[in-house]
């Protein structure tokens, strides 16, 4: 199975003749064949009708049926073999155990959410029985579901070509919701999306499902991806990116003439905090953690710490010297895209003017590899400068010097919204760590103790997200089984005749899912 | 105890000095004692940097003081006596049976979330337990909760002066939710707003929980609420009002340098089909309950029906004809201010334009009386005419006389969001039903069959809510226990050591709450 170029639009192929699309290898600089092309209005119409055409019985499927479906793709997927693992190798300059690892992450979460569909929770089912007899107005049968917002547009994020693009976890949480989606693929990975897009078109196809359940889009510029969110008749957003790209998705969803949801994941640089204990007990110990999960994967994960704090003295001293070893001693390793480089180096030369600089990683010997930056700062000049807030894609990070505790906590109440916030710490640091906690809360998604952010855990207690700018809605996750609750919405069933009830609210319990009953929870 | 013309802040009572907002008795014109004045930026800014202050403490009050505290704010207003209830008749023209009732509604709510807070459902507790020896890696321990967003500005609303005014639904479930609260009273009843205001006041004090808990501030125009809503402290904001203020302050929210949710509570014209089977068999019957839904309390509902849609014929003629009667026999009553009656002679009068008259109502012998208005239109011009889908505040509503079931389908299919949507059928109907009910669902947040929309029932399945512009946020709704939900957000805990962990989320399960552990559900 070759990528052939064109795009995916319900079951037909459709080639795109718009502003030509071409992956490049990060690690040599050659252009990759086929070349693709971005899409056109017509192309976008066409997609959101199917979707659209498709929504009413694809939300509609039953819990099995839907659950299949997700565990198809997952089946399709791991069916493609090795062809996705060395194109996204070859489009990313991913090394392959990481890709394989992520085939293993994006498959374990269809599953899991096809888990999740099967569990029925989701559909948050709440019955208030009649009471005829109640004085002095009698009460109706009142019921609730949830449903599916409506066909929901997919942003391929450039960092995760498989585990968050094509079949990643906005489309998977979406299509478990009940939404048909239309990926707009990310133009750094083409080939890949291509392929796993033909995985989820066979799914459909193997079941039944009306052909407007998937489409895949490409688009060299912001046309294809602005027309897309746009359209009426998507109702909801999904995006992982840049700050500037999820605030121009937010700004078109708010103007339509009915605004809808976006769920844009956009930048966090993770603040560390070192507590006096721990700092003073395990700090090179904690520096080599540090720089480990730093330069992890060329620092491109949206958890990446980009930020560490610690109160000024022989100990963060020793924390500098042990964190700058370790960063000299990193290796350069590819970044995603040039473009991605270009960006990291301009960010480290950002940092460089505001920051004094603690230790640079080797310089690559292939272009575009990611040289590791540490710098530091003092909170007096953190609290006042914006520029030590913005995010550096890539392994760089600024260590902020603290007068006091009390300075450390202004740091913490000065950060903007963020994806995690970490404390490293021991027994002695619990009060340090008491008075810190409820500031972290309030700006992170995640709150970490003697770990490290990167490594986002798929499961049901996970949450990556957090307030803005981390995120543009505070109150959702994108990670984690939770995420499936960003593209639904109640509605309430007054008074129904049985015929006409949806199965998740009929007497009986047919689904067998968990109820409030008048209030009571009924498992 | 008599109404003074003070804002509430915190603990204190604080005189405004801007412009004059004095309340109108609209039954004679006369206007109440005392005047109240709009506040100033400085209050506002006071009264948010108290909520902000007591945010952290008050989030993290016990499951049972959070709730003692709602019970003793329903305790309170009760002990106020007749006092609101004389004043809200005079300030609104509502009858007093209706305040009482309304009263009732008021103290059950909060009632309702204090067992919604002692029950914690809301906290959405997951547990994912360490898996240290799972390879290739472990699993760490991950724990999520859901907090409260922080502070919260809650508008009173003009037709709910108790219920969904300063200690109405949006209060009731942000505080329950764990968030300080800033009113903006609404300018037509200040002195019940201070009244009951002084009530909730009391409870912080008596519970001893923070004062910034709790604020009230006035307002004449936008100035304030606009203050209010850009304010970086408040988090969200609750609104039930117009279309024209709702989406005001969506672009006040979205235009903050952090974007915050709005639950904005707009309009509505709640559509009512008549399918031809209940239509033959009992359409005098219907018209008569649509005409005493659609005049009751002068139709200043949300969920008014200002649409009804059926297939011409002489059933449609005799459904006409019946409601037409009722209509004119209809008592005219006194609107809640001179604005909104001159706002509804004016949606009549643009109704006129697009539709013929079928009957008025009988001029009221007082001021600012509502008379009420039924008009028929085409399905053809329905689907062409903008104008004919504009909510009309009061007692006024629009037949649709449809070609055939298809045109109906058509007419469903066109609607905007819409809180509600009914439908009137006997046994012959369900397939017609069927048909409908998936742009229902879609377009509406509660579907009825067989009974009418007003009456919004308090209870755990109610979803009060819809797509736009019904709401601002088609997730949520304003009425009902999912009301909290609005006002949280997911924060996950991971390897936190046990003495930094809520208590929420112990060991132990101290609080008793219903968890997700490592997907299965414990109660």
């Amino acid at each position: 199975m070759q990528p052939t170029g064109q795009q995916l639009i319900g079951q037909q192929t459709v080639a795109a003749h718009g502003a030509p699309i071409q992956a490049i290898d990060p690690a040599t600089g050659e252009r990759l064949e086929p070349i693709y092309a971005g899409g056109s209005a017509a192309e976008v119409e066409r997609a959101c009708a199917l979707a659209e055409a498709a929504c009413d019985a694809y939300r509609e499927t039953s819990l099995e049926a839907r659950a299949v479906f997700l565990d198809t793709i997952a089946s399709e997927i791991e069916a493609l073999g090795d062809a996705p693992i060395e194109r996204a190798m070859a489009e990313t300059g991913l090394p392959r155990a990481r890709l394989e690892g992520e085939r293993g992450r994006t498959c374990g979460q269809l599953r899991l959410f096809a888990a999740v569909v099967r569990a029925g929770e989701w559909l948050d089912v709440r019955i208030d029985p009649a009471l005829p007899e109640r004085q002095p107005m009698p009460r109706a049968d009142l019921r609730q579901r949830h449903i599916a917002l409506g066909p929901v547009a997919v942003f391929g994020a450039s960092n995760f070509p498989l585990a968050f693009s094509v079949a990643g976890g906005d489309t998977a949480s979406a299509l478990a919701a009940g939404c048909p989606v239309v990926v707009k693929a990310h133009s750094a990975h083409p080939g890949t999306s291509e392929l796993v897009g033909r995985a989820i078109q066979r799914a459909v196809e193997k079941c039944k499902l009306p052909e407007g359940v998937f489409s895949l889009l490409f688009g060299s510029g912001n046309e294809i991806g602005q027309a897309l969110v746009a359209d009426p008749r998507i109702q909801a957003v999904g995006f992982t990116g840049s700050r500037r790209g999820g605030t121009a998705l937010m700004k078109t969803a708010q103007a339509r003439p009915q605004p809808i949801p976006v769920y844009a994941e956009m930048s966090s640089i993770n603040p560390v905090f070192l507590l006096p204990e721990a700092l003073a007990a395990r700090g090179s110990e904690i520096a080599e953690g540090f720089v480990a999960s730093l330069t992890m994967g060329a620092g491109q994960f949206c958890t990446n710490p980009g930020l560490v704090i610690g109160v000024k003295g022989p100990a963060l001293d020793a924390f500098l010297a042990a964190a700058g070893e370790a960063v000299r001693g990193s290796a350069a390793q590819t970044m995603l895209t040039p473009g991605i480089h270009a960006a990291y180096e301009d960010g480290v030369g950002q940092l460089a003017g505001e920051a004094r600089e603690i230790a640079r990683g080797p310089a690559g010997e292939g272009p575009h590899q990611c040289q590791a930056a540490l710098f530091a700062a003092r909170g007096a000049d953190f609290l006042q400068s914006e520029a030590l807030q913005a995010e550096v894609f890539g392994a760089a990070s600024v260590v902020i010097e603290c007068a006091d505790l009390a300075e450390m906590r202004a740091v913490a109440e000065a950060l903007e919204g963020q994806l995690t916030a970490t404390l490293q710490l021991d027994d002695g640091d619990l009060d340090a760590a008491r008075a810190l906690l409820p500031a972290l809360e309030r700006r992170a998604g995640r709150v970490l103790a003697n770990g490290w952010p990167t490594g986002v855990e798929v499961c049901h207690a996970m949450v990556h997200g957090g307030p803005y700018p981390a995120t543009s809605d505070a109150r959702s996750t994108s990670v984690g089984s939770a995420a499936i609750q960003r593209f639904l919405r109640p509605v309430c069933y007054q008074s129904l005749p049985a015929g006409l009830l949806p199965p998740a609210l009929r007497d009986g319990n047919p689904l067998g899912v968990t109820r409030l009953v008048d209030g009571q929870r009924e498992s």
